[in-house]
């Protein structure tokens, strides 16, 4: 009988609870148990899992008491005051906010990229933010081969980045202006709905938004390169559902395009959707609820000789979220990060 | 009695016409004999100019006679089958299509960049692609000051820039989205409601679509730089009207975002909107239906030294096509770059 292990959720009832949720069961997650952890607000309910019905608790003292993994994702301040509590009952919080990222001690991992980072845990590894991961998961394959000086990289970010009443909002939103009305919007700061507007998180000195931050400062986490130079414009748009980022890469000598296809063709989470006959290339709709970022219109640069364009779509709740989560939990497992569950509780087959 | 003159709207029935009828009322143009012409489709028509309703009438051989000035926006083919005629009738094509832009023998004009290439027309001047304009105006005071030596820009194009069928075609996209349905395209390629796709025109060899060359080339043209760089990537997102440019520039020295700022705030067919505090900044509702070009989030680019970043929305059917096209017949008329109306005939209030 294989190791199996105790996860719980922390934030399950979100819109990345209930993807990590669908995603447990799809990948077949080695469960012995699965614990729902909510606000008090959601106790009582139940989510369907493996055609049961888990009950939701309340997060509590005692909580994570015999679990193995928690699966954050509840926000910054959730993360923060349980991660003691978690740490503290031997589990390891995987988590998706993005409170401790860019702690020293504190591995930040897309498995694609630097799995390894994850064997140097101390109880909390962290998912980085969204965009970070799609673009990343992109271009370390040409990284790799090639050391990338600058990225400039502006994104088109749709509305599941600010969680599932930002996408109910740019829906009704929508329907109001199409009958006429001028909606007032309550989630976002400024309407979505057939308008885009640059992302809405504070700004510091430099005029840099912390997404856009996030986009230089976790990479070069990520990447291991301290001194990789990232400019990016962060923008969202009116899509539901999956990112896109316009990727301009400059490298220190030309890096061939059909080297780049060939190498991102193969690269593991990446699809090559490139067909220049019909123009078509990644698209938030095709991308939407896919494990791949879609990747094409990979372009040498025609202003730089060692520039390399390309585009991205990719569904930012997935690969942008749960899904790099549970492949950091699969890691913890493979590589035996963690221990096993001891415990003789029966799995969840 | 100031001079007045004798203008035709070739493509009357158009986004644009519709916009340069308006413009040419509001702006007061010294108006002697306003003519509509369309395809015999629209003959017959009416459409109302300063209380009056004036007749479409089907373009023909004779069409341009007695005319001093024709407003060209029914698209290149259009263009280029008339272009001999209006020349030979003695009038001035102000042609809103690509067909002559690059044409050496023709200017193309962007007012608040290049008026004095209007002065060497031979009888049709070139109204540049919407993209070029909002980017030209934009960022040319800084070219004035210190050269631009590499443009890295990434456009989010409202459906506008495909005309007012495709703005239809949005919105019905939309609302059966909303309905549960999935609706077939038939302008756009693909759907364009809450989704997005790179610019839908013909890809060249090195993988670049028309848009993007034209933003290359027409900037080249319009600044008089022919060895400018500048790599664009064209996106086409799910906004009715205005287009927004993410604008990386790259200077030989750096280039003081103060100071950039300043100029700006100055600069004539640019206004400055940013309020940090408020993370407000331009926007395409805001942008619609506004002369000006909104610029702001100009930030000293992080990546890069002698880098700046800049963001900016404007109305693609008014400064992005219509309104520059009226503003160089005012410059035809202000300069005396055509002569004026010698018949008696009574000018239109």
């Amino acid at each position: 009988m294989s190791n199996s292990y105790r996860v719980a959720i922390l934030g399950a009832t979100g819109a990345v609870g209930t993807e990590l949720l669908e995603l447990l069961d799809r990948r077949n997650f080695p469960l012995a148990d699965l614990k729902l952890l909510a606000s008090p607000r959601s106790a009582g309910k139940t989510l369907p899992f493996k055609g049961e019905n888990l009950p939701i608790e309340a997060v509590g003292d005692r909580s994570f008491d015999q679990v193995d993994i928690v699966l954050a994702s509840a926000g910054g301040s959730t993360s923060k005051a349980w991660a003691d509590k978690i740490v503290n009952a031997g589990a390891v919080m995987i988590d998706n906010s993005s409170a401790f990222r860019m702690n020293p001690e504190v591995p930040l991992v897309v498995p694609e990229v630097n799995p390894e980072a994850a064997a140097t845990h101390q109880g909390i590894i962290a998912n980085p933010n969204c965009t970070t991961i799609l673009m990343a998961v992109a271009v370390w394959p040409l990284h790799k081969i090639q050391p990338i000086k600058r990225i400039v990289v502006a994104t088109y970010q749709s509305a599941s980045g600010a969680g599932a009443r930002a996408m109910e909002e740019v829906k009704t939103q929508t329907q109001a202006i199409l009958n006429g009305e001028n909606p007032v919007p309550e989630v976002f700061p400024y309407p979505l709905a057939f308008n885009l507007f640059p992302h809405n998180t504070p700004i510091n000195e430099q005029g840099y938004c912390e997404e856009e931050m996030k986009m230089l400062n976790e990479t070069r986490k990520i990447f291991g390169e301290p001194n990789l130079r990232v400019t990016a414009t962060c923008i969202r748009v009116p899509v539901l559902r999956a990112h896109s980022e316009a990727i301009n890469l400059e490298f220190a000598e030309p890096f061939p395009v059909a080297k780049a296809k060939s190498i991102l063709a193969d690269a593991p989470g990446v699809k090559l959707v490139e067909d220049w006959q019909a123009n078509y290339f990644p698209m938030p709709i095709d991308a939407t609820g896919q494990d791949d970022v879609l990747v094409g219109r990979i372009r040498q640069d025609i202003s730089h000789p060692s520039g390399l364009e390309l585009w991205l779509s990719g569904d930012q709740i997935r690969k942008g979220a749960a899904l790099n989560a549970v492949q950091i939990a699969e890691l913890l497992v493979e590589k035996s990060y963690i221990s096993a569950n001891s415990n003789e509780l029966s799995a969840i087959s």
